[in-house]
């Protein structure tokens, strides 16, 4: 259950592959890399659903460039080196939004809003935390540039949902937040004592919360409030007792939006699960309004997030409202397999005897194949094919791998033969 | 007819984009990304219907690990820098192949032969002689390891030849050659004077050719070859003159090799035009074998390249046959945009009035919309969107921006109006 879904993962020590590899860095071998291809297609196909545009962008830009975009965090995790070229520092980019920020700021600017944008690609991140954790991850994900409030924010939310759906998920939990609620109460308190409020917060830690609420003399029903935000997590039952709650503060409006969002994600039925956290922090350096991440069983982080960042635009010199989210596919592919098992296989064929002409036809039909002369079965195990194509004088016989039936094939001429071959694999 | 397909190639100076982009690295908005896409799956499922498996490579890699398996020429245009956590260099690759060679050595040994493999993915290389230059390239390629000789060549070279007519590049040279040629004829040479016979070769100066050719005192059959072999370039009849000048150097093995091959490229009509060039240096250092290069209009270099390298898995603690090929996807992009005009257009929609319903039917029919309040057309124009359906009450009107044509579109209900969309758009 809670096993990454590749063995190559060289989050894994001691294998001779991981001596050969920089820290964190890793293969995918044929069966990985095409479980992981169909994943990629599914999202982005989703995306172009949806109306969103790819965009293609450098797997390296100039440190400061990217810097600009991301919070602290993740500026930190940048990796780094200065180009021989230019003596310049330029950084593996750890987060592709910035890249979309000045990409828009530079050469969208005058095209007409909102700007749907997606992108697919590698990026890569100093190990944090945890020291042999993975450090590049396929990550996919859609922007929404110029486009505010809550129209904006549930455009966001439906594509990352209808993307997590099409891929054929089917436990997961949406949970919903906003990064305004709680600095709202904060706007006056000092920097030093806030952060302090906010770690308190974070780590549910009500009892020092309520002390430093009440050192930094906030008014009553900021103090209530505070103490309050880290219980208010749930369904839409936690509303009934937000809402009194942060009635007379200044979180009320924050609140209000988050509800909205909410009560459409329910109505909407989103996702199979959805939740809301009224005093969830994770990254509000970086967004401004509502944000949203998705869970499922298998990989024990969110495998999406996103949200709104109204001030990102604005760092890149051309301030617009925007959301997006983003999905590590990595991730999520853990969760398919840790739901489904992994069950998949593309139809490819072994075939043994038969010749190039064979081979010519069954492809223009459509069929992956490729010849063989020795074991054509554990060539087929080994190699990931589905059936193996037996072709001798006047007679064939397919055999599937899974269960190893086998199943005569009308054999009269080399194009009859193939013919019968896609009509059985179809039926 | 000598443009790049992008006008956000860096390659060009001054814009605004590249003060911002470190120099040779780009983006690609939309319109090019989407072609890219296309042309890219294309190649893909190229590779899948002759039943190879991919593979996906990190990013960067031990320079070293990467280096063992470049050619000097290659290892220099390696873009290294130290890793910051454990103090080694690495290097962004700049071609594929020796990543692959790697991980077969580590990881697959010992699975059934021959392991046919393919990769997608950017490589990175130092601007070498043209300071500009684009500096990031899509690449991708097969691996065939373990299968020796003319089989394997064969197999190679009709998966490249399948996968560019697969991408319906209509016009294009295929041009073959051979590694072995010329080094045999100077296998007694000392290494400073064959440096300078090769450098003779490759400018074609025949004179120069010869004068050095007697200085390193070859026999006479020798001499003649590679007085000959300059001028050995063409079709078919190359071979006329190229046997009996060859029939009695230690190159006579090595041209038989070439001339099977090319005979069988000719009788299979691999590519629209097929030549062969008996001289034919470039990259000798790496290539073991027969090797080949695409070209076509536009770009003015090849697109793609292959043959055989047997000394390479050598080089990983693993000796076996080799062979594969890679295709620059930006140049044989360029190359298509040259020959088609580059007139290719997704079918995706502008909603205009409607709601969210509409939106929903329309991607359950697989058709790419979004919906927009301004001005629909501009918007359409703009984002490269090939219709824009405005609804209106009980009444709908398609309209295809390739013409302005408008299509009035039955619309008793939602459903019927996507239905009636549905089928016009295949129509």
């Amino acid at each position: 259950m809670s096993q990454p879904p590749s063995g190559s993962d060289s989050m894994d020590s001691g294998s001779s592959a991981d001596r050969v590899l920089p820290l964190g860095m890793r293969d995918l071998l044929p069966d990985e890399a095409r479980r992981s291809a169909r994943l990629r297609s599914a999202v982005l196909r989703s995306f172009e659903i949806h109306g969103y545009g790819r965009v293609e962008l450098p797997a390296f830009e100039y440190a400061d460039v990217i810097g600009r975009g991301l919070g602290e965090r993740n500026s930190s995790a940048m990796l780094r080196f200065v180009e021989a070229d230019s003596g310049k520092p330029v950084a593996l980019r750890p987060d592709m939004t910035p890249q979309v920020a000045r990409l828009f700021a530079t050469r969208l600017q005058d095209w007409p809003l909102p700007a749907r944008l997606y992108y697919h690609g590698s990026v890569l991140r100093r190990p944090a935390q945890r020291a042999r954790r993975r450090r590049q991850t396929p990550q996919a994900g859609i922007e929404l540039l110029g486009a505010g409030g809550l129209a904006g924010d549930a455009e966001v939310l439906e594509v990352a949902a209808s993307t997590v759906s099409a891929t054929g998920l089917g436990d997961w939990t949406l949970d919903l937040a906003h990064a305004a609620i709680t600095p709202s109460l904060l706007t006056n308190v000092p920097q030093g004592l806030a952060r302090r409020i906010l770690d308190a917060l974070s780590h549910r830690d009500t009892g020092e919360l309520s002390k430093l609420a009440r050192r930094a003399a906030l008014p009553k029903p900021h103090v209530a409030a505070l103490d309050g935000l880290a219980e208010l997590h749930g369904d839409l039952d936690v509303w009934r007792e937000a809402e009194p709650l942060l009635a007379d503060t200044p979180a009320a409006a924050a609140a209000r939006e988050l509800q909205v969002l909410h009560r459409l994600a329910v109505d909407r039925r989103l996702a199979p699960r959805i939740s809301v956290d009224l005093g969830e922090l994770w990254n509000f350096e970086y967004y401004t309004g509502t944000m949203f991440q998705m869970y499922a069983e298998g990989p024990g982080q969110a495998f999406a997030s996103g949200g709104r960042y109204d001030s990102l635009l604005g760092k890149y010199g051309s301030p617009r409202d925007a959301a997006g989210f983003a999905v590590d596919l990595d991730l999520l592919g853990w969760a398919l397999d840790d739901q489904s098992g992994g069950g998949y296989a593309a139809t490819r064929l072994v075939v043994r005897g038969g010749n190039g002409e064979t081979l010519r036809l069954l492809r223009r039909e459509g069929i992956a194949c490729c010849g063989c002369t020795a074991d054509a079965t554990h060539y087929a195990q080994r190699w990931g094919f589905s059936h193996v194509l037996d072709v001798r004088a006047g007679a064939a016989e397919l055999i599937r791998m899974l269960d190893g039936v086998h199943t005569e094939i009308a054999c009269e001429s080399p194009t009859a033969m193939v013919a019968a071959v896609a009509r059985h694999l179809e039926g």
